[in-house]
């Protein structure tokens, strides 16, 4: 810093140091390293979910920031005795609720490199090795799920790193928007269809409504049993049909593999067969299942993505890459740069006008960028495609582990297939006096089950409600989950059960 | 982990560390401090802006991801010889491009407990000390700032954190979209108009066109030297008035402090007294400039602001704070929440039934969302109020520094005024031979000199072209440089001025 003002009260406060000086950030750094390392080795002390009241901070916490600066020393302890018990323990080995974000040293680790250089990539000028290492992890990536070629840079298209799926979809939407409304004129904006189904992330109806789709043109095609609450391609056609009958305009289909409430597959080859004549963009929100692909396994569950235009998945869900790191593939990377670009004179230079680079500011909704493709890149190298289909692989087999255990008693029922590393159950109706077998009682005794257990703070899941049915969600995907832990939760399942069985006696 | 696959081929290439293992992320996470700490060290000895070629990294790393794991000592190592080559320094105390992103250690450490932690906060239930650490620490910051309290949560209104200014202004656009249409009817959707000026920041343009309003629609008022390329609002109110007789509906506009061509500053207060009576939400986009207003000497540059509508500042620009770190206050949080809430069964939870919690998830774009308070919190905590002050007057001194030396030198130009800690300048056409006089070749011959300095890897400058002049923008606010930088810089400008100056002989 250069030398600083001149009020004689702001000066007697001041600190003599820069604040990024090289010895002092060494010696905090290490500090928090310690204090990490310490939470994540007394991590199953704490209760999973949070048991704070609303507005408990606020109480604990000064009206207004501090005039003086504060030592690390004091601001750490505030951590730990104010901030720690207000958070729910996403990598706690007994967290098993919604979609776990599973974390992991290199992913950690990337995201201090990236953090440290700070650089804003928003064009490859910017920070050259911010494109490219993106470019070259995606096309990894890429041939790690088996993507066809169309996809990878090799192949025309191409891939790039967004915050969310939310943010995918808002651009891959307004990319096929853009293209469809260049076919049949902007006074045709509000006969605009968008298609998913009843069990699609409510990110397809966000994206939607910010892009100006009339909410009455969102079609959630209803799913049932039948299907195992996949999208039927026979129902979405018939919906396309009647849109069409009816003057409107279909030009974007979101099929997912691997939905949030029950990871249910939609059939993306024969949607993708019944779309294609009428010129909709189909994009796969493979959010959580996706990684599970790189596994030859579950590879089947993406076939027909070459029929897709876009396709994405979370890394930052399944893939040991810590919030933020959705990775999106795109067919025609014109399509979203026609859709998104701006060139203020200001960001003008030669990389970009010889044309020889990707500017990634026009693939994605913000300018600015972080330099997220480290962590990735950390990720797939420290671990290496085997060991990461070995993570994966173990994930799904203690979900069998806790599928079995609960086929196994007469009292519980698996309520719907599982596929991957989740289970959905409850207490089945069997298990229950007569007068309490009708569906709502059954829904109630299930919801109460859930609190109970959450109450405890010894585990976290949540539900969801599908077909009319509650149920609960046992999510595997906590890095630090080990058998061990699938067998102390089971437990803890059977004890809440017996107690909130006895109590409805 | 669990057990895991039967594949021998696999399983033979095994860690048998927990990719979380606490003993190996305190081992790995020491050693990337130290990579850190000995990177800002040496942090001189490299070119500011990266000198590699479009491709380079394509070349040396391979065309897929390893199969087998590697570790850390040989990634660090491919760090340092692949990918520092590809970065421009944007942490170097000699950039001066674009506007600087000041990093500090204690943003660094906010960042690090955030990734660390690993929390997907989308509403209060999923971790509520993410939720309210960012309630709190917004209303610090809108007090610092002195936002009337019509902003605050005390008063109704409230703060978020977003990723980019260009979220924030989709987020605020989106939510006036449709209040408007609510009133004029989803028939009226074409008939919308946003307003800017012509230094308006392209994110505006981007968020317009992502909300579906028609292109034709968007209007880049044009500003002049006689208001020093502010937004004049006489002209705005002539745009309204042509728009409103041509049967359109001005719904948005996006008034600038600190532009980011030239840092001008759009008179807020004049300008909402145009459009109030239009039912126009105003929002002020103060990226760069916002910062400076904690300062009571600047504070006066958003005077006005309690007449608009939102307020949104880049602490990750100036303000110590890591990429990425928008804040947004609102006055009618509602106004968010209508338009970009859904309410997926999957989310319900107690808390949020009560209506006693903030679900943030509501207020922005994308579900999943970081722990981003704690960065802004630990960063307003480790400095203070006073130093936070402090450090922006000795950019803005700096700056004035720079500016003196200019102006003292009858060769150069200080193009326009100086307002904050950005100087533009250029050789004066004075400076060169009479043949040289039009402001085409004038332009030329910066362009030309910009590019040798930057070329030389000594510093790192970016232009702006406003009002036909080509100018060369020097803005301090890399948190490393010191007095004797903006001195080495000075040197450095001489010199290839000379050299371009008699090449031109």
């Amino acid at each position: 810093m250069g030398s600083l003002g001149n009020d004689a009260h702001e000066a007697s406060s001041l600190f003599n140091l820069n604040p990024l000086d090289p010895e002092e950030f060494r010696r905090q750094g290490h500090m928090i390293i310690d204090f990490l390392a310490d939470y994540y080795r007394d991590i199953e002390k704490f209760p999973v979910r949070s048991q704070v009241q609303p507005g408990y901070l606020r109480k604990r916490l000064p009206k207004s920031a501090p005039y003086n600066p504060e030592s690390i020393e004091t601001i750490l302890q505030d951590v730990q005795n104010e901030i720690v018990p207000g958070i729910t323990h996403w990598q706690s080995p007994n967290y098993f609720a919604y979609f776990p974000s599973s974390g992991s040293i290199a992913g950690f680790l990337g995201e201090m490199l990236s953090t440290g250089f700070n650089v804003v990539g928003f064009n490859w000028m910017s920070s050259p090795a911010a494109t490219e290492l993106e470019s070259i992890v995606m096309d990894w990536f890429g041939k790690m799920l088996k993507l066809p070629n169309s996809f990878l840079f090799s192949g025309n298209g191409g891939g790039v790193l967004q915050g969310t799926t939310c943010e995918a979809i808002l651009c891959t939407l307004t990319a096929s928007r853009d293209q469809m409304l260049n076919k049949i004129g902007r006074d045709n904006f509000r006969k605009l269809v968008v298609y998913g189904s009843d069990q699609t992330h409510c990110a397809l109806q966000k994206a939607a409504q910010i892009a100006g789709i009339d909410p009455k043109n969102f079609r959630a095609v209803a799913t049932n049993k039948s299907t195992e609450f996949g999208l039927s391609p026979v129902a979405l056609e018939a919906a396309i049909q009647a849109d069409l009958e009816a003057g409107l305009v279909p030009f974007f289909l979101c099929a997912t593999v691997g939905t949030t409430s029950i990871t249910a597959v939609d059939p993306i080859g024969p949607l993708c067969d019944v779309v294609k004549e009428y010129g909709i963009w189909v994009h796969i929100d493979a959010a959580y299942a996706g990684s599970a692909c790189i596994c030859p396994e579950f590879r089947h569950f993406i076939d027909g993505v070459e029929k897709a235009d876009s396709f994405s998945l979370n890394a930052h869900k399944w893939f040991f890459t810590t919030l933020d790191c959705c990775c999106l593939w795109v067919k025609d990377p014109s399509a979203l740069v026609k859709a998104l670009s701006t060139n203020p004179e200001y960001l003008r230079n030669k990389a970009t006008e010889t044309r020889q680079v990707i500017d990634y500011k026009d693939w994605q909704i913000a300018l600015s960028r972080r330099f997220r493709s480290l962590k990735l890149w950390m990720v797939i190298r420290s671990y290496g495609v085997a060991n990461l289909r070995n993570y994966l692989r173990s994930h799904v087999k203690m979900a069998k582990q806790f599928e079995g255990l609960l086929v196994a008693d007469n009292r519980f029922e698996v309520v719907v297939p599982r596929t991957f590393a989740m289970v959905c159950f409850r207490v089945a109706p069997s298990a229950m006096a007569i007068t309490f077998n009708e569906e709502t009682n059954v829904n109630e005794l299930n919801a109460k089950l859930l609190e109970s257990m959450n109450v405890s703070g010894k585990v976290y899941m949540t539900h969801a409600v599908v077909g009319g049915v509650y149920m609960i969600r046992f999510a595997v995907g906590t890095t630090l989950t080990e058998e061990r832990h699938v067998s102390a939760v089971w437990k803890v399942v059977q004890e809440h059960t017996n107690t909130i069985l006895n109590s409805y006696q």
